[in-house]
């Protein structure tokens, strides 16, 4: 077994109103800055104990699809490292 | 001008409770899954237009102090790349 870390990005689908990224723009915006756009998302880093990455991305994987993202309205992207 | 997203990782410092994070952890626990531990962060993506990357890296930095991140238990990184 291995220690691996899995960082788990789930942001909102395209489309998917986010109003906390908005509010922050506008107050970045009414600070003085310029800016495009801002889009915002949530990081998990999970460290886990595998055999090898693979397993280890598939057991991060289950585990954004079960609980750390909603995929009626999130995207996500799984990293493998090890710690 | 040319556009750049900058994206700042925003993340507790060591030793600053995560009530969400332990939750989290519990929460993946109790539907079975083995972790070690587990921590989340906050990530922004701002789409920005400069002269060079170096100009839009020190302005992301200075969106980080001023609003996104609460230097008081807040650690934050700044990335930059050519959108």
């Amino acid at each position: 077994m291995t220690a691996y870390t899995a960082t788990v990005t789930v942001r909102l689908k395209r489309g998917v109103l986010d109003p906390e990224a908005e509010t922050t723009q506008q107050a970045l915006e009414r600070l003085g800055f310029e800016l495009e756009d801002l889009r915002s998302s949530d990081r998990f880093e999970v460290d886990l104990d595998a055999d090898d990455a693979e397993s280890a991305r598939e057991r991060a994987t289950e585990m954004a699809e079960r609980l750390l993202a909603n995929p009626t309205i999130h995207d996500y992207d799984v990293d493998v490292a090890e710690a």
